[in-house]
């Protein structure tokens, strides 16, 4: 059994994916996956705003950072900006090949507990330094021309599989969106996913009765 | 105590967090105040996709909604048509004043439940009358311009206030956005809500380190 995470350090919710991920693996023994992911792409390709880029849902978008945290006693700063730049922090996971990861648990916690700027590669590699990873290594290779397809590459693969947020979860064929999802997550590990695919079709097949550019307020 | 609840019959999480909060209201004695809004009008001004807009996040919402009805024993068949135009049902469940809890009840379960195109007035009407409302009437007033001019300042007055998507709760200025959300409700109906605004300010005040216009892949 296996599952696949889809995931950008941009995305506090996929941190939190990420921190609940391991334990459920572990609980039903599958092994865990990592797809580094550039989320900006993602919502390029499918034309759709990131939470951050619409000015309320920003800020609770926040909110909802701040008391899920507090529920869940997690200590978070959050980064130094926000949104950053991720591209050397995804090159760089990727870079970390076996130890991707270690090298991940390193950045997660660099950004969203110790509050380092995520975009700022040296502060990347002194962390990564300071937790016995070969930072300098990591970000030397996170600079050549394979790696930067490799992340080009990989982001391609989950459009075309159709992930259009992080975090993603797959088990099987089947995507799951959101650290809420996780509850599905767990379902599907289990052999117990609830899905009935006639139902889906029967609504996904339904006409489309509007459009919402013909609407008459 | 009081929640208002911000909805359009065209989301299927606006039928489940409409199921979800009279029990909550009445465990914490909350009076639950309707807000009928027009979320196609939501998404446009915020310059937003909707679920069913981008391809594969219509198929997993649907996937989703058969998921969560399986799970919590909804019977439900879904909308004969999808999206549909939703004036008609939001603009009767206005025209229903004092009546609109049982109103807006009946259109739920005739559009979700019972799979009557929630776009055809007359399918409305006749459901209406079966349980006992004034379906005609309340048609009539549906397209008087009063309550037309009353659906789109509600509208605008939820924009004013922030709200971006349905179901949208609301405990006191705080907003809660999503079915899911009600954990977060159920905790600020109790005086609970374990949110730190200056932890909020923080992240909200940090700088942004990036645009995505300007993000190499």
């Amino acid at each position: 059994m296996q599952v696949d995470l889809y995931f950008d350090y941009i995305s506090p919710f996929a941190f939190f994916g990420w921190r609940n991920l391991f334990p459920l693996a572990q609980k039903y023994q599958a092994e865990v996956r990592l797809h580094p992911v550039v989320f900006g792409a993602l919502l390029s390709h499918w034309g759709q705003l990131g939470p951050a880029e619409i000015p309320p849902k920003r800020v609770y978008t926040f909110k909802t950072v701040v008391r899920y945290a507090a529920l869940h006693k997690i200590e978070l700063r959050g980064p130094a900006q926000h949104p950053f730049n991720p591209l050397a922090a995804l090159r760089m996971t990727l870079a970390a090949g076996e130890r991707m990861p270690q090298v991940a648990q390193v950045l997660w916690d660099a950004i969203w507990v110790d509050g380092v700027d995520g975009g700022d590669p040296e502060a990347l590699v002194q962390k990564l330094s300071q937790a016995g990873q070969d930072g300098p290594g990591l970000w030397a290779k996170a600079q050549t021309p394979a790696i930067k397809a490799e992340l080009k590459s990989n982001t391609d693969a989950a459009i075309q599989r159709g992930v259009f947020g992080v975090p993603t979860f797959a088990v099987g064929e089947e995507l799951f969106w959101g650290n809420d999802s996780l509850e599905w997550v767990a379902l599907a590990l289990q052999g117990k996913d609830p899905l009935d695919m006639d139902k889906v079709q029967h609504l996904v097949n339904r006409p489309r009765g509007t459009d919402r550019r013909q609407m008459q307020r």
